[in-house]
């Protein structure tokens, strides 16, 4: 027994991850830890790869269906997409080496709201999950496990499956015990309602439960989690920033949204950082998350009391934030309550906390379509994660990004999205460098006249606005008029120009 | 007082229908009941309509902004669409001159979630709502109002607007006193959990509550809603219902589903009712429902047992069905529970039921989009209702239409649809009468598969096939193949020709 493994019957159980990876076979389904690069394990994906490499060697076929809480690592997808070992992959993922795997065809790949995963699981539709394979930071003496960086979907995975595979990290922060919130959701029908009202609330205990006889095998590993370093937001991210900001303020003075705002939801990235930092210059305070990922602008406005209290799955940190996180890690326990992914995106509380959904985008049309996913249509990047989670259920919808890019040839303000991740019905506000347009109660026509001039880039305002002049002259119907022929004309101009202007 | 009005002092407010109408003004923004054809104010909007005639003779613009529960009747939508009395309008509609002057670019039109429309006017997203119109059965001694056959979001607009005009149409059963369960959300923060368990659970009052105050106007009519006429189920919605009933016999055998399914959600129209039919064949009993209109078939199984408890917001029945459910309304007002639309389409709940999502549709493509609002992209047919609150927030969500349309000359499964309202992501089940695609855990190039395999009308497979093999030879990326200026070929064929086929 280690000071990280205190429990008998699963110190017991301590191999190393070579032998631990051979309870992994081909054809099984996988659930594996990991949400956002944060609680990954660490050493198991990588003998496993060597091993399917050599039954690869052999002539002989090796490859698993892997479904985890949403993106990992190098070490993860990286090593099991080089070898050609996934065969399918759900629901997130955001590593270059599998996603080129997916756009070339060689990997089936679910892109699914992480919300939904638990249930589904649960309820079989993926089939039976043979191997759970989780990262924790400790085993208590009863067995209780202490979870690691990210919740994602552990217990789900820990519940279902027929075997159990543990790597315990001893370089993952000890405190972080007792900062988990687990609760998990029963099959319909009686379910009662989550008694979750504020997002601080904790409704579960701070562990994940193992019956101990399904665990195969327990490794000890060491090593730090993909860490993110933190960009310093550029202009245009503080731009978008600033029109949010306005935004917030104006619906603040209107009386639509309280002055601590509600509940915010913030996705992933730079532009997301500069929001956060955007609440802090404007002076917000108060303020609440409920939401998937804490990065570094959030854990600095919880460490300077500005969020008083932040619910996520995962931590998302750079190196610095990491080690402000160790160092300040007993205040931030009484802060941080990180929860399943069922529970951190679930609709009931979502809905009934009123988030404010602020998400990334690739494209946003005239009509207020959504694209979170693809270029081009058919190109996955990584996938739609939570934002449509949030979205949906939110109380007010913000799809933000940066109003052109390849340098200025492609506008994000396009005819037609060339895939649907957020309809119309779903998105409340698009906001670019150039501006925002508050789409609520209006039309398409309205919608379309307020994103031009708004959100588009100046350069591509008049090729937009003749579009939707020939469109209103041309078109079948004028409710959401279009030119077929043309609608997707920008993107295919695009990939043969490399650029969308005419 | 007579015995529908037994408030002195609503009584007191009686008057007659041009009066009434007096109050509603050029600009103003007027909440109107009426859900699917039933609980419609029978009387004041045609006489507005003639008063905004009027004012468009005598040379002034009277226009309004007109929301409502959901779909009306041609005694309110077509009238006053005709005078050219509607501005703005939300959230749904089916009549034809609305839809007309809609696509004409006429009327400016909000299709929105009816499950998020009392939220978002109650949080002032929508302005100010200035004249509530809503239809009741009666009028209690206390001002307490007895609902009418439709809930919608009548309760919001009572609390919201300055000024209520009530008519009181005795045609409405007096025995629907009772059925109704009043329960309204408050704005967030501090929401508590909506502790509705069961589909049959009250949760709130029977009656509709109204500041007398407000009240500057009560008109007593006659006359009946708009029924629907009944239409025996045709042979394709005969195939497409047996399709289902094998699936939900399969996941029940498999122990997805429970012997008794899941509260069932059942949109409008003849598919809806041919899948109950079908039900009902298949032996399926003690089954309950959790949905947003009630029809014949559902009636029909309520008064057979079938169906156990019902929940819905509005009645929508044939004139048999009328004299059915008057005739035996004590039976039914044992087992059904008409409530605010906020409530029936409520994410929270639809979440936590695990409601089985059956939603007809305009087009699905070969990845699992579907379209529910417009015809090749441009014209709206009516609106997205309440398929998106379903679909999104479902245990399974089913999406059911014949496999061709036009007498044959439109595939319904095309390369990409030109509309998105339920994206790839929420969409669980596609069935034609050819057959069922189970999409749930497939990447899109199963699902691809599977939708041409077993929904596509075997005139239009090979078509379909020829573009995924063309695409996956030409797309830029693989995940999800396509062409893109072919996508969208299909429908400006149709346009150009009146037919999807080459």
């Amino acid at each position: 027994m280690t000071s990280r493994i205190t429990c008998p019957t699963l110190a017991a159980r301590v191999t190393d991850a070579e032998q631990a990876a051979t309870h992994i076979r081909p054809g099984m389904t996988v659930g594996m830890s990991g949400f956002t690069g944060a609680g990954y394990p660490k050493q198991v994906p990588q003998a496993l790869a060597t091993q399917i490499a050599a039954a690869h060697e052999r002539g002989e076929r090796f490859g698993i269906r892997m479904l985890t809480g949403a993106s990992t690592a190098p070490e993860l997808d990286g090593v099991l997409a080089r070898t050609g070992g996934i065969d399918f992959r759900l629901p997130y993922q955001s590593d270059p080496e599998l996603r080129e795997r997916i756009n070339r065809g060689e990997i089936d790949y679910m892109d699914i709201h992480l919300g939904h995963v638990a249930q589904f699981a649960r309820s079989g539709f993926f089939g039976p999950i043979d191997v759970a394979l989780i990262e924790v930071a400790a085993i208590r003496p009863d067995g209780a496990l202490v979870p690691s960086t990210s919740v994602g979907n552990n217990a789900t995975w820990l519940e279902l499956a027929d075997t159990v595979i543990l790597e315990v990290n001893a370089d993952q922060p000890a405190g972080l015990e007792g900062m988990h919130d687990i609760a998990s959701c029963p099959a319909p029908p009686h379910r009662p309602p989550i008694p979750l009202t504020t997002p601080g609330q904790r409704i579960g205990e701070p562990y994940l439960r193992v019956d101990p006889s399904k665990v195969v095998a327990v490794v000890e590993t060491h090593g730090p989690d993909r860490l993110t370093p933190f960009a310093a937001p550029d202009d245009a991210s503080r731009r978008i920033a600033g029109h949010l900001v306005e935004f917030f303020r104006h619906e603040v003075a209107r009386g639509r949204l309280p002055a601590n705002l509600l509940p915010l939801q913030s996705g992933v990235g730079n532009i997301a950082n500069a929001v956060l930092e955007g609440l802090r210059e404007g002076g917000f305070e108060q303020l609440t998350a409920y939401t998937e990922v804490i990065q570094d602008a959030m854990l600095g406005m919880i460490r300077d009391g500005l969020i008083t209290t932040a619910s996520a799955t995962a931590l998302s940190l750079s190196p610095a934030g990491v080690a402000d996180f160790v160092a300040r890690i007993d205040h931030y326990r009484q802060r941080i309550v990180l929860r399943p992914q069922e529970i951190s995106n679930h609709a009931e509380l979502i809905r009934r906390l009123g988030c404010l959904a602020l998400n990334g985008m690739v494209e946003a049309d005239i009509y207020g379509n959504v694209n979170s996913t693809h270029v081009a249509g058919t190109r996955i990047i990584n996938g739609i994660g939570g934002s449509g989670d949030f979205a949906r259920n939110s109380f007010i919808a913000c799809f933000m990004t940066p109003s052109t890019a390849k340098g200025g040839a492609v506008s994000t303000i396009v005819p037609m999205v060339s895939h649907v991740d957020h309809t119309e019905h779903d998105v409340s506000v698009v906001v670019t460098e150039q501006g925002l347009a508050d789409l609520r109660g209006l039309s398409p026509r309205q919608r379309a006249h307020a994103i031009i001039k708004h959100c588009a880039h100046p350069d591509f305002r008049p090729q937009l606005q003749d579009y939707v002049d020939r469109a209103y002259l041309h078109s079948r119907g004028l409710h959401t008029p279009h030119l077929l022929p043309e609608a997707l004309s920008w993107h295919q101009r695009f990939l043969d120009t490399g650029s969308m202007r005419v």
